[in-house]
């Protein structure tokens, strides 16, 4: 990617936790350029270092210490061609629909637009041909640049890289069934209160159920010939269960699946094992900068993979897979992990902007 | 049961973590005296206070302080009439062997004897029924009061209880998924290297799903006709499919289970709630004096039960479930929260054995 | 005190966490019977069990559980004479000057009337003598029963215990030095992210040094011989550092401390630990219900007092002190342990009630 | 160091926790090229990957993954020059004595021979001068090249820094306190029980008060003048106390200190905050690669250091430093932070041995 032209890019929401995250991966990118951070008017006119509570491992990039934070208001984002949305769902509607009329490409992490008919909910390491959607996006609304792509709940995201490399080795599921167990840090910052996590767990996350139940169908599956609509894997049906958990680990989503697949007899552990090893995105083959080398890593351990361990491999841009067996109930069982906060969130954004790069899109 | 005799009970490995747990409960028991603390050689022949590492929350009973503890020697059970093994398993099947050759009646939490074709495995409060087969026992092997009872293993317990009351309310069960979040009590002490769990959690616990996968079928099902063999739920198969995760949390294990059953249509998530509610065990009926008010409390908040809100209801002798819905792939699913180290290990042993005395076989 | 006639009382503040553990508390004493319930204008109206966001390990009170909610207006707490307060510090001021005014007596575990030069500061195993001064408030204010009594920051309270015995057994203390780890319960509902602590220590929480180092010395003091004014140990100066942590531990303040004393030679450990087991304090000697049998456990065990071990004993009605042994800077080193939710917090109020009334001031 | 030639090195202890930091850090290395893997006799013949219990939270360094291990006996470390000891202390001292006899550079992270007179305590940012004894060390026993240099034990190491910045600055300490909140990576693997730690703290770590109390003498000290020998501080005796506590923390000592120095009046918190930051070291100065850039992080938010979010600073090669003020009892308190697997272990070990080989001594 060598020759590849700068492009000037501008986060909103920029002093949140996924702000926050996509301020880290942006600033060391090979040719992104980040040029304005924007936020709420609370934070607008002072230095970023002033306004922000950072809660990142690393300290905040050198360069962006003392950049002007700058308001929301649509002609606040400057020369940016690309704007990186981590903004809060209550204010990211209004906000990002702006931004696409106002031209920008705008890449959000925000669950707003994620079932809208004709924005992509893109997971890059599975459906960047949803992308094939974007000039139909653009005409329907009299727009020449601006358009929204989403990337896709961080639990669903993790989820979807192991199913989608099941499903073009072996054709089509036909039943999903996931418990997960997620991080705090995937509720933002305040987020989960102390007093309800330590020594515990909290069976429950509001709406983040029928998210992985829906989205799945979107992203799994393919667009209408006409390429101007999603068609929700409706030629297969597929069935799709999740049970949501709060757990106390600071990142890193880890989840217990079973599936079905269609065929009979189903493919063999050993079989799955080998295309989800062998599997490679078409992120990948594009060269997009902050694709993992390997998609999906597959242990042989028993005992893994495990958040603590596995969620830095390859900066938390693949995704982890072990105990891969059969299922007593539906064909075979096994354990992934996401980082919640690398490619269950920002890292997902920028690849998917990388992409739209790579393919012209921008 | 005021009118109770006192019976004379022993504690095997009563130093352990499970141990220390029964002397908690006999200690404040009506009518269960505990008459004899039996170690290893290690321990034997010093006072209880000086060898054990005791982990509990609640201080050592004062008239254990200072009981002189004796080795397991088969001998060294005094006129005890009942022995509660905690015995860790490469110990505790001789132990529990000979003590049943000499005459003792022996309520295990261990688990070697558990898939025994004569010996009862047995969730108090699902199938005391099984007791049946303890005259067969006996006679088979040529004795007059000496048998073994073993509880279920924690997580098996904690489903086996609702499991049991739907069978009891809608039929029989086809299929039953599981996910479980184990405590790290379950893994006694030391058990789990804190690296190993703090901000972690371990998708893995050696056998443990097997467990769930077999005892199930044991525990569900009936006795054969002549009362001298398990049938194994075997008039009506069941699949059952579980997978296991460590989390880090100190006590209570949290299971998010999906079932599907026999007949069609299901019953309605109101039906279930209303049968899981309306459950009462015949250990209840017989007045066992540690079993619970009520054996399964329904929550209708969204996000309970939680293990450190609920794992203490009734001194963690009943089960707590909550969110009963609808499954988009099998008929219903919930959560169910066990305490392991109460009704997940030692209380189950005391009501078994309060049944016991209640129906005369001790 | 079986012949203590019932006294009514309220809780204000009822539904936030300082007064759950105060229901929790009331609803099982022998004497003080719950009459109303006050919270904010939110809640009022409402049935408790519908309004709280109950947070305890133990069920709401059956007898509690449709208790209507009334607001904080002094004409809400009908016949009540005892007014217990949990309220949060920004409304506490008003709130309790106006029952006070209203001829309630006030015990308040909010911090805004510790320093008031008429208001005693009271640890009820330490100084209830300072009762002595509710005379002088009430004709000062020219009020008939109305008075205000705070109990003490919850870290500063399992300090003073320990440091008043010693200072009763061998003379005043000229230096204190402490290092707190304390509970995140100690910040309240929602208090602290989860994003914050876990995995992680604050050293920092908001006032607390400076609670710990003005506060000891008002307790630790005695009354000018007039009884109108607290001599802040003046007599015999104490310089006291305190560095305070917030910690990832749900319940249970574990503080490291150490003292120089006036006398020369000090006392050697051995006469510390005696002095601390035998410290017995005048609510204990006038039978106050909710005080400990044992006002300070004293451990020989090399790693004891511990948070989790060790909170939940006699209640948490008491301290527990561990590691007494000599300082190669000051005299002597030892740890606290305190319940900051029990003896730390509601259980402080409730004993100094006790004493209020076996005193003749209710 | 572009010109540096390579330098052969070995690991001793390849297999535990120190040791595979060892190897993390040695397989990025600039010079030192790690040629032999030494382990217990069950672990040699077997390659690296089979045979660990890879703990960290990157993958096995790739070069390392089929190195075959061997014994530690003397004639199992080739041809290296340097030999890291990650060994426990009870095989250290008799393995790392043999390695010295062999004419090898020893450079260990155990205890054995911290209080040895002839052998360096060595933290590399404060005294590498402590290196002009090893030619008196060789010449004592008869060697050419071999000798054995210590790194300080974990929280010694991150107090020893800032007290020895603070030492060049204004002069003598009089006295220092601290206490400490130590992470349980601290205790090796497998270490602290979960059931230990998990929302608890344990006040005790086994001889760790003396330790700190004892080598801050040895290593804030200067060499006789004939460079033979250790004054322990004795110009300017200095009394340390030290407390210390296990806490539920992954990595990351932090430290509450308060210190009194010599000189009246004492330097304001200002100018110590200034001192710290402006301190500099002799391996930094000598460009040692594995040396921090800044030696000593003050933070000026009243909440740093955290562990959580300074423990990777600088690869946790060097100390954060927060909330300097003065002290009511002592002259001035702070909170230390120091990474205690690297700077406290590892990065150390590695750091005192490329000045070894900058001065001249390998």
């Amino acid at each position: 990617m060598s020759t590849q032209r700068e492009v000037r890019v501008a986060v909103a929401g920029a002093t949140g936790t996924v702000g926050q995250r996509f301020i880290c991966l942006l600033s060391a990118h090979p040719y992104f350029r980040l040029v304005s951070l924007n936020a709420s008017p609370r934070s607008a006119g002072k230095a970023y270092k002033d306004v922000v509570r950072w809660k990142q491992s690393v300290p905040i990039p050198k360069n962006v210490l003392d950049m002007v934070v700058k308001t929301c208001d649509v002609d606040q984002f400057g020369d940016a061609e690309i704007v990186f949305s981590g903004l809060d769902s209550d204010v990211a509607g209004d906000v990002e629909e702006g931004l696409r009329k106002a031209e920008y490409a705008v890449f959000s992490n925000a669950g707003n637009f994620r079932r809208d008919p004709m924005v992509p909910l893109c997971v890059p390491l599975v459906n960047p041909s949803h992308f094939a959607i974007v000039p139909h996006q653009k005409e329907a609304l009299g727009l020449k640049k601006g358009y929204i792509i989403t990337n896709a709940n961080c639990s669903t995201t993790g989820l979807a890289v192991p199913l989608y490399a099941l499903e073009r080795a072996f054709g089509p599921l036909e039943t999903v069934m996931v418990t997960t167990m997620q991080a705090i840090s995937g509720a933002g910052y305040p987020g989960v209160p102390s007093l309800d996590i330590l020594d515990n767990i909290v069976p429950y996350i509001g709406k983040e159920e029928e998210k992985i139940e829906w989205e799945l169908t979107k992203i799994l599956g393919g667009l209408a010939d006409d390429q101007k609509s999603f068609d929700l894997h409706a030629k297969h049906p597929m069935k799709v269960s999740a049970s949501c958990n709060r757990v106390p680990v600071v990142d890193g989503h880890l989840e217990c699946a079973s599936v079905r697949f269609a065929r009979r007899p189903p493919p063999s552990p050993q079989q799955v094992k080998d295309a989800l090893r062998n599997f490679y995105s078409e992120a990948q083959k594009l060269g997009c900068p902050s694709a993992p080398e390997q998609a999906i890593f597959v242990h042989d351990e028993p005992d893994r993979p495990q958040p603590r361990l596995d969620r830095l491999f390859q900066n938390g841009s693949g995704v982890s897979v072990g105990r891969v067996r059969e299922c007593p109930v539906l064909d075979l069982k096994f354990v992934v992990l996401v980082n919640n906060v690398n490619l269950g969130a920002a890292t997902s954004s920028i690849i998917n902007a990388e992409y739209a790069v790579a393919k012209g899109y921008v």
